[in-house]
């Protein structure tokens, strides 16, 4: 007699104790949701005729896309951002609700915007809906950690030649304390002048120049390099931002004055994450082209906004299913500690929506200095993602694996299935607004967001025939 | 009865014909070089009271030494190359005895050196002693493959700050069809020429700058970075190129004409392989902190001229044990095929004797699509080396295998005992003169170069009291 066992180990022990052989299985039961009955929306879904078509077009659609880096420009040019509206990341949020970093990041953009001259006179703009907000999600554009964009901050311009189809994201200001992770000090803002008056500029007449001369520069391809250089482009952009310096480089020489260049090249050198900026829009272009594919149980976006924890999908529209932001767990800068960390943040789990970041761990074990866990555990979660996917992607491949692709397209039913969440490495940003950056870990969703996604899946479902 | 059975299989069949269970150990003889008894000079070099404090000072040696980028220079400036002076890859050889793609490069080196005008008059300069040959390794450098150093040459200087000693190689010339390969023609001049008029110029001038303002450039510290980037320093230096272009790029923007700099920065940004030639002489010259060690049975030096495959050992002066060139296994290009290739050549086996290279392709798995064999292979290669390794160095770790330090310190009477080869990878040049690069692969040293070592160390032990 041959006796399989799932679950606790109740029955187990006790066919043992009468020495029969019994086989134990590492299940976990499927998530659970207030209100919602999974098991029923599971087998719903699963008899819904459409999925298998449509999850098989979504992923053509993302594996489809090549991103080409086209243009730089302010996002009042590029994203038509007038005055008095402001983006920031994640699903939308009133001032009231966002978390320290998020208007720790807003009362900066305010006084780069000229809207006051003291940040502390900003909360009032937004209480009062003076200024108005809005995910970057919801413009064609990604925002990491606080996210926010201003009219006037310059933002890379990435575009799937075949479509037209565009993407954007701001230029990355380096570590440690930046307006992204809730700092606004004068420092803060004098950098994002600089960034604004120079560097924006000298980059825009670089990328151009590239792109007339050479073709626009492929960043879907560059992704395909630093995988095989151990980064996962989401904490480790270290290959990406030197390959990308590579191949500006000889067009900014004449892009201005050499003081300037020299600058230039010495800022985004000097900061080894600045690749991010051009990973997210990448990643968002190739997954936007799944949105609105009726019957698709795909992950289209995951996104934080300090606060909430958001997801789409690709069957559901633009509908977000939300739940409470995590706090990582991870590795603290200088003496912060947990207590001092905000719960998860930022448009930057893109990268994991599309098969990188924490998904691509594997590829890149130096990470575990940075975010925590051991060299194991990298290989491990790369290989626990597979579960809960729904292909591999074949131009992003992981040396190590014996260049297996990424795994790619979260599937809601197989994440409520299976009860495994997808996991992200993530920057953690001190809690309390104008702090900075206090550390960097790893963190999954909140588990219910997935069955509430699975139990509007099934809503839409056809009627059974 | 328990049984443990080494070698050949003769005696475990036996008794296991007559039920005894055996325990089979996978074994090899030691080594074996015809006019040597390898045993009895593995124990007159076992019993040499000097070898276990002679191979820590060897070590420490080696793991002590900091590699700067400190000059950039002509040959006839740094190593006081004199015209008709020429050197070469490996032990040292003679024109007659000299394997095409050396003669190709010395071919190519007289007209470079305006020795004669058409490269078929050459010859004849060798032949008769016009032009003397000597090895880089004997004038403080080392050239990859053919490794031909001419007066008019630009070399990287490098020096250990602490003792002032230095080392020097060539700049890199690119793949396919350039000197180091073999190849002489028009367009092989025409790059050496402008390597010679703008890049060498204009890399002294960012060298220098970057030395006098922020410090020397720290080659052993990128060769860190690197190691964690895919590179094993030996066929990938990717990243090592992206780290030296972005710690030079800077200074480079005005240290000549616009135009100049941007082709500079193409040709090195062009180039994946720009940084074996910072690489190597950095290996060198921490080697060479060991060099003359009595009693060391440490590999200082592995180096070939494309007939002879020679070592060093710290214990044996500056004596060469030298053995036939084998053609390594691999990956051609286009058409070319095993017939086609050369023996192995060139200095770059200093990559593997301090312990990174092939001896680190753990770290670098992608790189099997060059040079073949599997990722599998190149997981077990790197934990194999440490079994004929004296260290770990620190400073050089892999990140996958738990960041375990890289394999340091050649012990030939470990290599002798266990008959595991130095796994070198390596490029492959045509066998003919011109024919320039014609593959990738693996190979290792001739055996009997290391029972020949292992008897000089048994002649030099100090008699037994």
């Amino acid at each position: 007699m041959r006796v399989v066992t799932t679950g606790t180990d109740l029955l187990a022990d006790a066919l043992e104790a009468q020495a029969v052989t019994t086989e134990r299985v590492d299940w976990r039961p499927p998530v659970a949701a207030p209100g919602s009955d999974v098991t029923a929306d599971l087998a719903r879904v699963a008899l819904d005729p459409r999925r298998t078509d449509a999850n098989a077009r979504a992923v053509a659609a993302v594996l489809g896309v090549t991103a080409h880096l086209v243009d730089v420009g302010p996002a009042s040019e590029v994203l038509g951002l007038e005055r008095g509206e402001f983006l920031h990341a994640g699903p939308p949020i009133d001032w009231e609700r966002a978390s320290g970093p998020l208007r720790g990041a807003l009362m900066g953009g305010a006084v780069l915007e000229g809207l006051v001259d003291d940040p502390e006179d900003a909360p009032a703009l937004f209480a009062d809906g003076s200024v108005s907000l809005g995910p970057c999600h919801h413009r064609g554009a990604v925002g990491p950690m606080a996210g926010v964009v201003t009219p006037s901050m310059w933002m890379w311009v990435l575009e799937d030649l075949e479509t037209g189809r565009r993407t954007h994201c701001t230029l990355n200001e380096g570590l440690g304390k930046v307006l992204r992770y809730g700092a606004y000090g004068p420092d803060v803002l004098t950098r994002l002048r600089w960034m604004g008056d120079v560097l924006g500029p000298l980059l825009r007449a670089a990328v151009r120049r590239v792109r007339d001369e050479a073709g626009p520069l492929d960043v879907t391809g560059v992704l395909t390099q630093m995988l095989q250089m151990g980064d996962e482009a989401h904490n480790r952009n270290r290959a990406g931002t030197l390959m990308t310096l590579r191949d500006l480089a000889p067009a900014l020489v004449t892009a201005g004055e050499p003081a300037d260049v020299a600058d230039v090249l010495r800022f985004v050198g000097g900061n080894d994450h600045f690749f991010l900026n051009l990973a997210m829009p990448a990643c968002k272009l190739a997954l936007d082209a799944a949105r609105g594919i009726d019957g698709s149980t795909m992950v289209v976006a995951m996104a934080r906004n300090g606060t909430d924890f958001g997801i789409q999908v690709a069957g559901t529209g633009d509908e977000w299913f939300t739940g409470p932001a995590q706090v990582a767990d991870g590795l603290f800068l200088g003496d912060y500690g947990p207590a001092d960390a905000n719960p998860d943040i930022g448009d930057s789990a893109i990268t994991e929506t599309a098969g990188i970041g924490g998904f691509a761990m594997a590829t890149a074990p130096a990470i575990v200095r940075l975010v925590g866990g051991t060299v194991p555990d990298a290989l491990a979660t790369t290989r626990r993602m597979h579960e809960i996917t729904l292909a591999e992607n074949p131009r992003w491949s992981v040396p190590v694996l014996d260049f297996q692709g990424t795994p790619t397209g979260i599937d809601v039913t197989r994440v409520c299935r299976t009860g495994i969440l997808p996991q992200i490495n993530t920057g953690m940003a001190g809690a309390v607004a104008g702090v900075g950056q206090v550390g960097a870990g790893l963190v999954t969703p909140p588990a219910g967001i997935f069955p509430a996604a699975l139990a509007r899946l099934a809503e839409l479902a056809p009627p059974r025939p």
